[in-house]
């Protein structure tokens, strides 16, 4: 809180340890995580609501991580309801539709895709996606990530996490062809910024 | 014919000039282009359907390209249908939904993308692209390019027009994620190529 300006994330799975930090935190922050499964819900959503927070919700439950994109879906529509009935608006939750590897599992890009899709078109909220995690084990992993990145940000995704460092160009690139960067602003600026970095380090 | 083992695309306004090609020509040629226009329909498809030939179909028509994603979409089912009535099956009809220029209209990667789907639900056509049209004006033009070479596969594009040297990873790296590449091998290869190369070089 005292070393950058931006909202902090709060990563456990432990409800005490989320509570001595949200007890202690100023502003708003974003819980990580909660999953569909009872006792995530149970220890997790009140203290959502207790503290006005954000949280992340994980699209797996007590059978772990759906294959389809149904059980997927499913499992979202119970975080936002379960989360509604404690009077936690949908603005508050961000789910993550799981990104796998898939140079294990072939599906793996379709399947959070389509995922992705139907969250935004049933549910409408805000998603959040390790888009990276699809190209472990694959040489040149960026190429893939970043081509993974752009897909998901058109189907939905609105924060993925990324390494600012080489997702950048990639996120800028699909806001401009998204007309969401009036007249390329950012992009043009991000460019310009690069060019000097560059001549600055010569 | 006699420099490349790959079938030719023969690119011209003429018909005349086609018909003296397509004359000559050994196997199966594509024909560059079609439009929604009365008189390229009536001057292109009957040279479409005596040789057998496939042609790509642009969705432009007396008025212009169309700055939405209906009315392109519209002049795409009347070239198709107008092919089906002479006998050409819509295997042969490869439809270009054309990319504009972003920095010169916000709403070009939009519409083109709209265009795509909706082309590829209703129609279910191969498509092109001259996906780097996109780009047009803007530094480092070519992630931009790229980035919209992913969307536009995902949405449906088959056969897009690219500088092979650029495009490569991109289209490798969405054919995998896209579950079209069993076992990475197309993307593995590549990557292994390229270091072959790269190795040779130095």
């Amino acid at each position: 809180m005292e070393t950058v300006d931006i909202p902090l994330c709060l990563d456990s799975a432990n409800p005490e340890a989320l509570e001595a930090a949200l007890k202690v935190y100023k502003g708003k922050p974003l819980i990580n995580s909660v999953t569909g499964q009872e006792h995530s819900l149970a220890d997790i959503l009140p203290l959502v609501k207790k503290y006005g927070a954000a949280v992340i919700g994980l699209v797996q439950d007590d059978e772990g991580i759906p294959q389809n994109s149904e059980r997927r879906v499913a499992i979202a529509h119970k975080i936002v309801e379960r989360a509604a009935a404690l009077g936690v608006p949908g603005e508050n939750i961000i789910i993550d539709c799981l990104a796998l590897t898939v140079a294990a599992d072939a599906t793996a890009g379709w399947v959070a895709l389509e995922t992705i899709r139907k969250v935004k078109s049933e549910l409408g909220v805000n998603m959040t996606l390790g888009a990276s995690n699809i190209s472990f084990g694959l040489p040149d992993r960026h190429v893939v990530s970043n081509a993974f990145l752009t897909m998901a940000i058109v189907a939905g995704v609105t924060c993925p996490i990324v390494d600012v460092a080489k997702a950048r160009p990639a996120v800028l690139a699909a806001d401009l062809i998204l007309d969401r960067d009036e007249y390329a602003r950012r992009y043009t600026g991000a460019y310009r910024q690069s060019q000097r970095l560059q001549k600055a380090d010569e």
